[in-house]
């Protein structure tokens, strides 16, 4: 059994979210809090902009919950950058407790669960979860400097520049009549590895740590793909989210008709991002304002987020590893 | 309110760990359950070594709380490196669901708190915690690489090379008639910034974090300072333990009686080590083999584990920033 279920079922009360002029230009444009002209959000570096990203998101989400900083019991966070500088500097800016996760880019899904399970057992009332990642600060650090002008392999997919988050808290501390949605269960992934070790094919390496997910969750639950209106994963990006749909159907579970990938619908125009999105924001971004957006409208009702991570470093890379990766499936529903 | 409290008590039922050769001259020597004479490990790299020293550390605790891999229900790790590479490949080794955590040397509290969470509210049974670093690894990752020959400032410490784990779990489960320490509470510390950014005095970054930490919990739980048979800080070092007390004095807490730092007491003879031990082996080492025995065997009873850690990069101290600094607390106790 991977899968914990909340009986309390802790409420999201509310999101936050931020991001680049590029992501903008797509369908989280008109769902965004803040949308950047410059990606540089006047700091001196990508990752200071990262940072100050995440703080604007962190920020916002309390807003948006019409709560103040001083109600926030705990805030969990995690991003991309080596020793998640972007989060425990944001996390600097703020006075409350702090819980540091890395999932790569299954962060998101990692921080609602704890989120969800801290405000369930009722060991906390009130908590922020967020994370995010930026193009530059990402490329330069994975990859290579942008200012190497690296040609781009088309299996090859673009960090998305943003952040997001969202407010977890337990009914009885809202209390004001509204019906928010709630975080049902939480499946916890297992560390997933194809033996891929193309450092550009990040969809077909974290593709199994999803379907694995995905499909222990469907066991643990008795749920059928069905019982979703939308199963999102978080940046398996378009040659990712085929290979998912193809492992899930060799196992007798078809989610063609539900299933989209969040790097593979930030995009408007597919031009260099290839395959579509990826990043810690990714899925940030396109859950906590396009989506979230709808749950509350209640155009969806019942959404699995499936947030996938690569585990790798390039130290890693470097010394011959494959890619290691795990996917962390969180159900949000409206009762 | 920064402290959580296990109404249910999530038991330690068992450690696991290991350490490099310099590391078992010291008092860890007798208590660890291996001591390497190679610090490579049999292995090609420093950073796979440090992965396999995980690795051992979870089997062996697995092994020690007379388990089998089976009856785990969730891994919770996290390591130096960046995408904490360790804890990530070694989970891959194993068939349960898996957390990464980051904290920087603060990661071993950190996991345990959210073990004893899981645990205490139901959410899993069965619950391995686990972290390590590697002195060579976290050399060439955050200084210089080894082969420089880089003369070590006299505030200095040296990360320890070894891996210790806990196997929590809560008491139903368990039901073999023995008194295991529980994990009673634990406090969630705040990032604490006091502008050092001499990388090599992660002491005195970190002890303004570990003060918070400790005054907080002890307001939080309404406890005087000499409740505990130990406060143990995790890798202060000889200069950072000292500041600590002063500035725990400072607030009308007297801590010099029930105090010690894991990094002032796992070297035997201060040489290359100045201030003695630090990184997120050191309290995994330590606590997870001398004290957990003292635990074990009666002789002491109520221990104040704080692990510290620094959540700088090098990214981030080359971009002039400061050392965000952050102290966890978890509560041992004998009842």
């Amino acid at each position: 059994m991977q899968t914990i279920f909340f009986k309390n079922k802790p409420r999201m009360i509310a999101t936050g979210s931020i991001a680049g002029p590029k992501e903008c230009e797509g369908v989280v444009g008109k769902y965004v809090d803040k949308t950047l002209l410059d990606d540089m959000f006047g700091e001196s570096t990508y990752e200071k902009a990262e940072c100050k990203m995440l703080t604007y998101a962190i920020s916002k989400t309390i807003e948006n919950a019409g709560m103040d900083e001083k109600q926030v019991d705990m805030l969990i966070s995690g991003d991309l950058l080596n020793q998640i500088i972007s989060a425990s500097f944001a996390a600097r800016d703020f006075d409350f407790p702090f819980l540091g996760v890395y999932g790569a880019c299954s962060t998101l899904a990692e921080s609602y669960a704890l989120a969800a399970t801290l405000v369930d057992g009722g060991y906390a009332k009130k908590v922020v979860a967020a994370t995010g990642s930026h193009f530059s600060s990402a490329e330069r650090q994975y990859r290579y400097p942008l200012e190497l002008g690296n040609t781009r392999p088309p299996q090859a997919q673009w960090t998305v520049t943003g952040a997001g988050g969202a407010f977890i808290a337990d009914m009885g501390s809202v209390n004001d009549g509204q019906n928010y949605p709630a975080i049902t269960c939480a499946t916890i992934g297992k560390v997933v590895d194809f033996g891929v070790t193309d450092v550009n094919n990040m969809g077909a390496a974290m593709a199994p740590a999803a379907a694995d997910t995905i499909l222990n969750h469907l066991r643990d639950t008795g749920r059928k793909a069905d019982y979703y209106d939308l199963i999102i994963t978080g940046d398996l990006g378009a040659l990712g989210s085929r290979i998912l749909k193809d492992l899930t159907w060799e196992k007798g579970v078809e989610i063609r008709e539900n299933h989209v990938d969040c790097g593979e619908i930030v995009y408007n125009v597919i031009e260099d991002e290839f395959q579509g999105g990826s990043g810690a924001g990714c899925s940030a971004v396109v859950f906590n304002s396009y989506i979230y957006d709808k749950l509350r409208k209640r155009e969806l009702n019942k959404v699995l987020l499936c947030a996938t991570g690569a585990l790798l470093s390039t130290v890693s890379s470097g010394q011959g590893e494959s890619i290691p990766c795990i996917c962390h499936a969180v159900a949000i529903e409206n009762s």
